[in-house]
């Protein structure tokens, strides 16, 4: 992509009403745009690191067997009546009713329209288990919201939920979605933290926070040392991490006893990514679901519900991920891998260096942001780093003189001299 | 995919309130599912289906030039009030208000969004042309909806804008958009029809509406014979398209003299699955959108809008590719490539085949449906016909003992034994 030809509005200033770094670091790097109280427009470069990470937690509900559907934004009101949750749900929910006077309202979540859809659709034990997902726009009309993506009105959620006929396939499907959510973490180069949680408003008795540790974190998160020795790998890793201590302020603060020898208690911040929940049967017991059993008699499936916070991440890993000067974006969800800077576009020779090495990195796939714009070098190198593109590749008069250009690691800024033709096959490797 | 851990719900009978094809067709091959009036969930299938035409039109979105962003299905009231078209727009566009009583609304066009979003971020001729595409639902509370996703009130759509500094440029920026329309139809194995069209609601004076043809169209054109002969891929292509007389039936009626001699008038049936406009400075003036010009003046951009219906055109393309066994998807935009049916799941042999079989396939990048069900062989190929899956391949005992596989080709019927390893080499070429 050619800078001259993209939009990226980048700012200089950082906007006063953005308090926290992710914030504005978004608006600076022209990520985003707020088009009303809480509500974002993703431009180009904020939709790049949205869509690479949708792509990574995609992968891995399919790796763990999750089949993708999509459910619309709007949901009739008298679906969540009949899980009992219409009236329960308070004014975060945004309702409205459409020009028949229907009431309708903009989905916060979907244990009600899935319950639906499987209980219309299937009606043999032979059907289950099955975990589907979606990732689909979500509304919640916070009273206050804040901190840009991270607490907004309109999000980006992946939620899956699954059915078994059972309780140990519950728990069994469960544990599944544990394993994809360290997964989906560790690929973003994240440091999560399960953490036991209280179900709240969507019910039942078994349920995990999963939390990115980050300086900036919104919440402080107390475990035992021994979490961090955990091998996410190793197939035990499930049994392990939510048999060790790990508990968010507010409930830590409740343990009487805590089990863990001071020398091995940890605090750290953190901010809430992922919120898993097992809760039997009780959307489908309320909403009538049942199939026929392997004996022929009918059974109430047993669900439980998974949600990790698309548009949030993005935040998030900002919050874990940044320096003085911007972003310092993980290489699996950068919006570019490379960022080509010619610092003298009016030199033919530079010019041409340029625009080969942009071809044929284009040409192997190498996705590349090419500040081709006439501007000072110091505006396109703060740009570079402003918007955290993990490897820069300088290109000047004197180093094409000598036949060399300059490539940089965003992350830790080590500088290296090297021929055109070593920088292209170090970047396509 | 394996048939056993998918969820496609089939229906065998077709539902009685579905009064066109390609709404009975979707409903029967599981690929959506009613949630509301006019609100389809996708599943599995329609998704696939959904996402394959999104990507055809990103690509030629972006070969074009276009930058994709993504806006917020949520707008403000307020930002409509700039362009005076809150209250001109009737009651198709849904409002209501949130919970410290704004006015708000989802959004059914972006117009108005997309020009505030540029007019804050853009201050220079320097940064013009440039036409900004997003793909994201939208609302329309149709009073009837019906038709399946052909006309449904949350629909997907793909919308862009351009920007220029004149009037020449934003022709030069329409034509653009109106050979990325041709290619992006074509690439779909559909024949599209632009057509001249009224402006309407959205204001200008000159648009293009484009038809695929179909016989079960919802809509009637007229045009030149000579529309049929020119190559979409000749550089002067939108000059002879857009000299060639085509209109829709209550176009064409209201024209006193057609120009096109009776022996060359062709009357076809078509569905409307893309539009365009140029109205040059109607919402940049309105809403005060100003850029410094060359010579140091203000210059008020002319605009563009340029809309496909990517949900439509799901019910688009099976309207236009069915018969009475079920869809005939075109190769760009099947569900999957190949549909592998083992007859015998009981037979060792057979699975043996099968699987090993799926496992190359999918290794080398080929998406495969793959029936590993028990079920009667009858259920499976009406199944396999029933979704359009484009190739077929068949393993059933007598084959397996002679070493042979049978592969069908799904739109025209034909039908070959080949030996395993000839099938893997025609599927993966």
């Amino acid at each position: 992509m050619k800078l001259s030809g993209y939009f990226l509005p980048v700012l200089k200033e950082t906007p006063t009403d953005a308090q926290i770094v992710s914030h504005q670091l978004m608006l600076r790097a022209g990520m985003i745009k707020q088009t009303s109280a809480g509500i974002y427009a993703w431009l180009p470069l904020g939709l790049r690191v949205l869509r690479k990470i949708e792509a990574v937690v995609r992968e891995e509900q399919d790796k763990a067997g999750a089949v993708e559907l999509l459910m619309p934004t709007i949901q009739a009101a008298d679906l969540w009546r009949e899980s009992g949750r219409y009236d329960a749900y308070g004014p975060e929910m945004l309702r409205f009713n459409d020009r028949h006077d229907r009431e309708m309202l903009f989905g916060p979540t979907n244990e009600e329209m899935i319950t639906a859809i499987f209980r219309d659709s299937v009606r043999s034990y032979r059907d289950l288990p099955r975990t589907l997902y979606h990732i689909q726009w979500k509304f919640r009309d916070e009273t206050r919201p804040r901190f840009g993506v991270m607490r907004g009105r309109e999000f980006l959620m992946k939620d899956a939920y699954s059915f078994d006929l059972d309780e140990a396939g519950g728990q069994a499907s469960y544990r599944a979605m544990f394993v994809a959510y360290l997964r989906t973490f560790a690929r973003m180069g994240l440091k999560a933290v399960p953490v036991r949680a209280p179900t709240g408003p969507i019910g039942g008795n078994l349920s995990h926070e999963f939390h990115i540790l980050a300086e900036t974190g919104e919440s402080e998160i107390f475990y035992d040392a021994a979490l961090e020795d955990v091998d996410i790998t190793d197939a035990g890793a499930v049994e392990q991490l939510t048999g060790i201590y790990a508990m968010e302020a507010e409930e830590h603060a409740k343990v009487e006893n805590c089990p863990v020898p001071a020398d091995r208690l940890r605090s750290r911040r953190g901010i809430e990514v992922g919120h898993i929940f097992f809760f039997g049967n009780k959307y489908t017991k309320a909403m009538g679901m049942t199939v026929q059993g392997p004996e022929g008699s009918a059974v109430v499936p047993q669900m439980g519900s998974y949600g990790i916070g698309v548009s949030r991440l993005v935040g998030g890993v900002i919050e874990a991920s940044h320096d003085k000067d911007g972003i310092v974006w993980p290489d699996a969800i950068a919006p570019f891998k490379v960022g080509l800077i010619n610092l003298r576009v009016d030199d033919a020779a530079c010019a041409a260096v340029a625009d080969d090495l942009y071809a044929k990195l284009s040409a192997a796939g190498v996705e590349v942001l090419y500040d081709d714009r006439d501007e000072r070098g110091g505006a396109k190198f703060a740009t570079m780093d402003l918007i955290g593109v993990p490897w820069q590749v300088v290109i000047g008069p004197k180093g094409v003189a000598a036949g060399v250009v300059e490539l940089k690691r965003r992350g830790g800024g080590d500088r290296e001299e090297l021929s055109i033709e070593s920088a292209l096959a170090r970047l396509t490797a």
